[in-house]
């Protein structure tokens, strides 16, 4: 990936992490389904899937399902799963419509050293012996690796009044 | 891990993460730092450890601080950190206080097939240079490895009206 072209005042790491020998291992817990097949066609956020439509559903691994029970109770869940066609290098980005460099940190943008998304998701459905939650929408693409499924909290989670620039 | 003892009615995986090879792997970019040293006295949530106060701020590696560029224009930023002392294999947990067992991805507890925990925080100051952001609080113990931080958006990470049980 370090070979991998760069935009004009793109920085990327000496290091690329993907090359890494790493800190840290995950393991992948399910996959994330979705109608999105090729990254020209997703959604370019969580918003634009929902305008679209198309139903999503977080699918997890036989091993994992006993650790749905009680997820039924919440409307709302953080899914995080794991960018695995991002490259992890840059660390200032161009993003293609911005036409201006930002800091990976500054950006959602799945390119990031440890490219693990985040998307809050209303639940539908929690069918815990299927490992099965039915989800509104999400941006990305079908089969995702999912890392870990969390219960949304508006006492810590909703800052609706946040700012940005 | 796995012959960590169990409360009665949890459920443990019968491969424990921790000793897995895993299917990705993550870089730490840098630490987190708190007043808190010990687990029995760190704070059980992000609002308790805003009311006890103390000061807080994230610390990024060398080489990953040219990604800080642009998240001054935020109030909000998703931290997202390893608890690397947080057992792994626990799928049905029974809480200190809770007197019941919930799944969990039901649960924010730090113990999770991949133990990366998530705060929303406030954002006091960022420090490119330096690769320092200074935040209002935050729950971890000083020294938390650092995974991730995102900046926070209203439009898609505010849910107010989100439920719980």
């Amino acid at each position: 990936m370090t070979t991998s072209s760069i935009r004009p005042g793109e920085i990327a790491l000496a290091n690329d992490p993907a090359q890494a020998a790493g800190d840290a291992r995950l393991v992948f817990i399910g996959r994330v389904r979705t109608p999105w097949t090729s990254r020209k066609d997703a959604p370019k956020n969580p918003n634009e899937a929902r305008s679209r439509g198309g139903t999503a559903h977080v699918e997890l691994d036989a091993a994992f399902r006993p650790g749905l029970q009680g997820l039924e109770g919440f409307s709302h869940a953080i899914v995080l799963y794991w960018m695995h066609k991002a490259r992890r290098d840059l660390l200032v980005q161009s993003p293609r419509q911005s036409g201006k460099t930002h800091g990976t940190f500054s950006l959602r943008s799945p390119v990031r050293p440890n490219p693990i998304a985040l998307s809050v998701v209303r639940i539908l459905k929690v069918d815990a012996d299927a490992g099965r939650i039915d989800i509104d929408a999400i941006d990305c693409l079908d089969g995702t690796p999912l890392v870990d499924v969390k219960p949304y909290r508006p006492g810590i989670d909703a800052v609706p009044d946040a700012m940005t620039p």
